[in-house]
């Protein structure tokens, strides 16, 4: 049998060949396979090994040593350093955050990888008020249990085969002609992408269009796992306040035109975390800077049902006429979260790389899920639901902002939608002292820092009102103002 | 309202900040927003808008002139380059691969993003020999949407929440269970993660383990989007040819000395798309060797259910005593492909990370199709589904190889078991001509060369046997093999 060799190396677009060598022998001394004083493979041979040209290898060699990872001896032998030392206090700094890892064990590329918000969410607790999900008894259960029977008996091989990678033709269809409808803007199915959640759509999005060092705009505060998402792929994350008033749009224009970012991540109506809505007036306008400055505005539209009083401005999408909105409007949140399906909504240049990227990934949502949530979001039972879900949330809210009420020092602007209270706590109150003191007594909620992109405010918790029932929500915010730390 | 900063810059792990500084350049040249003889900004402002030291931006900048990507003029300021030149070929052949990018739209960051067996399975054609499914009518559909329907009264609230994000309990506790029970290996339910699919299993390892430029192994051929997903993650590629007997262990331990490769990922069981099974007596060698020098084993197991005579040889899995195995074993695919089920088994080590991408990736799989799935897995009508469909499937298999015994100097190895044939066509014909040829006749199947990891051979076509009826795939492979070009 023949040796088979490798591939020809290829670009992964925005790194360099030279720079992907010097990468790969950092792993390799990060993963202890080279050792301190080690001599590391000749330029020549490395050359060989990673099929690069030999000035390639050398300039990463020498990249190698300018930044003391390696020596030279005897003129022409590299040696790893014995403390890889850096003169630029930020690469210190990053390298500081490495974990110790362990030696014999696979070790993961990405050491970092983390998402806070899933930790807080995995601890276990009676008081639950750190999950922004609505409570499964306040969802028409019996009806869709009904329900899913009929869509068997419609789609006898729904559970057969994978449906499109871009979503079920019949659904797309559907939500083209609800949303073109009730936004009233021409819209065509293959504008439309169904996703599993708004979380894949964000992460689908992030790896489409960040490079590393890509600058990007968030809203502060901002969803937490969106910002991890955004990190993980290498963004360098810009930010603008939102306020009970919106944005701040001279800053917002600012921002665009000293950053350039790739997209702007909002979440515009009843926002995660503060619950606060960007203004009509302002939405037109930052759309018309979106398309001067060439930024993406990605819309994170998934509460804009759950209103209390009335329907909440029309998204900043219907304003977009050259493509740079996409929006993403998740329906399963109030009415089937187990379904996971989100609308991804955009023109060509944003959803055809976004299909290759989600065959990639999952090669399509269950078209099962798909069909479920079609025949059920027809239905006339499911504006009922709708309705009724926004009494009972608008209550549950009443009740959390009574409880809290005894808090005369906490702070918190009233949401006219949404499933969180944004509440920030008197300076003499540690946040991160509150939350363990809180979990002893089976309480929890969202720290706000992890929501802030700059990591810096640590005086805002997120309360969910939405999960628990009306009497746990009461008694746990009762026990949670009176916490003492 | 006071402006607010960027975040401070993170470390994408394995690039360092001079690296992304120049990336970051050479983004906005790609994207013309730094224009041919446009002047950067200078090295004092750009450390100053990166957040970066002005070593930092320095090193960058004389790195982009070292490339010809930047010339210097008046002693201080940086132009960019009429003709971007590179001294060294294969960066300018990675470059040239890049596609003219439109002014006016959004620009995707991986402009190189694809997915070809998904390009080729999008084609709509009467005769499709390119889809490794099942067709659905082999399915049981009337017994599982009964089946539905008990589930959901044994579940009334299953859609109306997110499952844990490493899967549903009781499913993971079943399946671990299952696979303890029938591999006779010790398990734990924390040691198991559900995904959406073994594509999104993929993936997510792809994501975890692979940084730029790390070497990982495959075998030759393999199953092509894991290839477009191992690309994408920036990995060398390696390959170990796999036969009708298995590996040859000399190129294996040669690969795996020589390369020192981060994983090696294998599908040794009715592999895709040969057919090949690698037998038990290489399978606990390969996993020594694997421990030996500590490379992790993925192993995909899809296809293990579907042998035609008797059960093929234990996984690798079973032999795995220090974690160096993490094991993908699918069953949705001859289930309910609808439903995209698939296990991730593996020590903690492996486990931990992929959780975490998990979570950031979807917050799990839906709950429902998990549901559907245990229950209809553990009754007994599933046994009885499972013998027939092998019946059919191999009755199948032979109607396919009885029509290519037509064509005399088309060769294949029968396989044991899987969805596949593996063709090799005698050297005068062009796969290429018989593909556009085939497709003008509403038939299709997947050229071989794509599942190369070196994209090579181009002597091989792939047959999947199992998605449409008897009569059209006697029909159809008729047609191929009369085809002329």
């Amino acid at each position: 049998m023949k040796p088979t060799t490798s591939a020809p190396p290829t670009r992964k677009d925005g790194h360099h060949l030279f720079q992907q060598v010097y990468e790969h022998i950092m792993g390799r001394m990060e993963r202890g396979e080279l050792k301190t004083h080690e001599k590391l493979p000749s330029v020549r041979s490395i050359a060989l090994d990673l099929q690069v040209h030999r000035l390639t290898a050398f300039r990463a060699y020498q990249m190698l040593k300018q930044n003391g990872k390696v020596y030279v001896k005897d003129k022409s032998g590299y040696y790893v350093s014995p403390t890889p030392s850096s003169d630029l206090k930020e690469e210190a700094n990053s390298n500081s955050e490495l974990p110790e890892l362990p030696a014999n064990q696979p070790i993961p590329a990405y050491a970092h990888l983390r998402n806070e918000l899933f930790h807080v969410q995995q601890i276990p607790v009676t008081y639950q008020l750190a999950q922004a999900l609505i409570d499964p008894n306040l969802l028409p259960n019996l009806f869709l249990s009904e329900h899913v029977k009929q869509v068997f008996d419609k789609y006898p091989k729904v559970m057969g085969t994978y449906g499109p990678v871009s979503g079920d033709e019949e659904l797309r269809e559907f939500l083209c002609g609800y949303i073109a409808k009730s936004l009233n803007i021409p819209l065509a199915a293959n504008e439309v992408v169904i996703t599993s959640g708004s979380q894949q759509a964000i992460d689908l999005l992030a790896r489409v269009f960040i490079r590393a060092m890509d600058p990007i705009l968030v809203e502060r505060p901002t969803y937490s796992a969106a910002l991890e998402i955004f990190r993980n792929q290498g963004a360098r994350i810009f930010a603008v306040d939102i306020g009970p008033n919106g944005y701040d749009l001279d800053q917002v224009e600012m921002m665009l035109k000293q950053h350039k970012p790739r997209f702007f991540y909002t979440n515009p109506t009843f926002h995660n975390p503060t619950g606060y809505t960007v203004p009509a007036s302002q939405r037109k306008r930052l759309v018309e800077l979106a398309a001067q400055y060439r930024c993406l505005i990605i819309e994170d539209d998934a509460f804009r049902d759950m209103y209390f009083e009335e329907p909440p401005p029309r998204p900043m999408f219907v304003y977009d006429t050259d493509g740079w909105v996409v929006y993403l409007r998740s329906f399963s949140k109030y009415i089937a979260p187990g379904l996971r399906i989100c609308a991804v909504i955009g023109r060509k240049s944003v959803i055809e790389p976004l299909l290759i990227a989600k065959s990639l990934a999952d090669n399509g949502t269950p078209l099962l899920n798909q069909k479920i949530f079609l025949h059920y979001f027809q239905s006339e039972r499911m504006q009922q639901h709708v309705a009724k879900l926004r009494t009972a949330l608008q209550l549950r809210r009443d009740i959390a902002e009574q409880e809290l009420a005894a808090a005369s020092d906490w702070k918190w602007v009233q949401p006219a939608g949404g499933l969180n209270l944004w509440v920030k706590l008197p300076p003499a109150l540690s946040v991160q002292g509150l939350l363990a003191e809180s979990l002893r007594q089976s309480i929890s909620f969202v720290p706000g820092v992890i929501c802030d992109p700059l990591s810096e405010r640590n005086d805002f918790i997120r309360i969910s009102y939405c999960f628990i029932n009306e009497s746990q929500l009461r008694e746990g915010i009762k026990r949670l103002v009176r916490t003492r730390v």
